[in-house]
């Protein structure tokens, strides 16, 4: 039976949305499931069918990086860690600080051999009802053109696996279509994807062109990678304020946003990042989910669902076999 | 009295829209307007008072760069550059390719004594109905951090004397608002704008905040401001995209977008770059405004307008005193 293992701690909301997103996830899936956390707070879970308690005393805060993982070894997030690695659990989701949870796993759990290190793995939706999957999204602040045709061979097999796609269109990041754009390292990695013969890199892709639906992964380096969610974040909102703003200033507006109100929260449902689960940590020898830090329990019932789907699809298995070429 | 010149040349739409532009500005601005292009495209401004038309047969087309500004000696753009730096022209507007625009600019205008090169400069609206200004957009694509003190003292510049900001809030792009956060680059110009007293450095701000109003200008370099530019079209083509599809995707929705007409083109007009005139190549020893290659005529009248006003207020020869510490 398939073994998931959950840090309930160190959310923006609270054990509790995590407690139900499990209680949920557990009627869906048939798995076995260790909750780390203060029991205190979990008591909802006891003696429910295949969930196990496991209490920890500490919690991984915000701030805490590679020092605290030493440190606390009695937080739920590094429990769970200790106890993948000795094959206790298959994954862990945690919404938990993504600096320690990083930190942690890499110490603890070692990146896939191979690969130098992890990166945080995102998905968005596109125009056309398609997914792009973007990675580093910031596991790292700076990075060579070596780890980005890593992250390339993580994001070809993320997309061949779990997301069925043949042969992935893979494309780097950049501000120009051309191969002679971009800074020295843009122009380097360009070069290095193009002759590897392990994916089927597409050429550059611009900003405006990332939810067109023409690529499935972005490759980029760490810093860019966040600067261009978090961009993609503060516009999603500046929008939406608008338009809320807009249709709030004239009665026609707002008779208009009555008879419009089950189109407009389909449109926010279609951009919500929590459909989507959370951002995975791929290029460890375990899955790992980040569940976004004030997610909702729908939130981590889908970061939960996609640790599933990477475990019951032995991804991390097949990317190290992949990646080193050995036989699938 | 003033003297503009416009390059009527290489924008996407043609010559006729930018005519158009001309005429609609100079009806409302009492200056001295000399146009550069194919006589023939341009009959309309023919007679036209304090309008002449300066034939040029050559066109800068959107591949040419650095070798194409030495042989085209006869292109609209560099007959335009060439004029302005006989003092025969104080500024222009072109809509033609800005890889072109600023190889010329650069090499015929020359840079600003103390700046080493030139910064593409772009206004955005916030929530709180102010703008941000973000430099660089991609002038450069690769920059240090003495360059990026530059932009912010070119930034700071800008916003004093065209925003009438007292004392603009200058803010560096990175992923984190702590100063130890970022890339190499970033750490290391975090502590030259912080040593730096020519302006007020008020720390990082994420991609998430841009748009929140508490910073007057940001600065990055040319490659992240790039992403970060394109990012921000993408995505809220992605939004507009959502919100039509649902709406015409229901009878309701399709009333409802009856009724909010006039807000949802409100909300399109808030957002709409047009009416923020181009983007600013600064640095330069005079002013020179960047019109997007698709500007319709309103566009090209605002970028008009933001080159009438930069050279109104003299804002370059503010700008060298400034830079260069000489009283103003």
């Amino acid at each position: 039976m398939i073994k998931l293992a959950v840090d309930a701690m160190g959310s923006d909301l609270g054990p509790s949305v995590i407690v139900s997103a499990c209680l949920r996830f557990m009627n869906d899936y048939d798995v076995h499931l260790s909750v780390y956390g203060k029991k205190e707070a979990l008591t909802l879970l006891e003696n429910q069918k295949n969930i196990v308690i496991m209490d920890a005393r500490e919690v991984m805060e915000m701030n805490d990086g590679a020092l605290a993982t030493r440190r606390k070894k009695q937080a739920s997030m590094i429990r769970a860690i200790d106890d993948c690695v000795a094959n206790l659990n298959d994954g862990i989701v945690s919404a938990g600080s993504t600096g320690a949870l990083l930190s942690a796993s890499t110490l603890i759990i070692k990146t896939i051999k191979g690969i130098d290190r992890p990166a945080l793995l995102g998905s968005m939706p596109t125009i056309n009802n398609q997914l792009v999957d973007f990675l580093d999204m910031g596991a790292s602040a700076e990075n060579t053109g070596e780890h980005l045709v890593q992250y390339a061979k993580l994001g070809n097999a993320y997309a061949k696996y779990i997301r069925n796609i043949k042969a992935p269109k893979v494309a780097l990041l950049n501000i120009g279509g051309e191969e002679s754009k971009g800074d020295t390292l843009r122009k380097e990695t360009f070069k290095l994807l193009q002759a590897c013969p392990d994916f089927n890199f597409v050429g550059n892709v611009e900003g405006r062109e990332l939810f067109d639906g023409h690529v499935d992964i972005v490759v980029t380096d760490g810093f860019s990678g966040n600067i261009t969610l978090k961009t993609i974040e503060g516009t999603a909102s500046l929008v939406n304020a608008y338009l809320k703003d807009s249709l709030m200033s004239s009665l026609s507006g707002k008779i208009g946003a009555m008879f419009a109100k089950k189109a407009l929260k389909q449109m926010k449902s279609r951009l919500d990042y929590k459909k989507y689960g959370g951002a995975l940590l791929t290029g460890l020898n375990k899955p790992i989910v980040k569940a976004h830090g004030s997610s909702d329990e729908e939130a981590f019932y889908y970061a939960l669902v996609q640790l599933y789907k990477m475990v019951d699809n032995g991804v991390v298995e097949k990317i190290a076999r992949e990646i080193n070429h050995e036989n699938l």
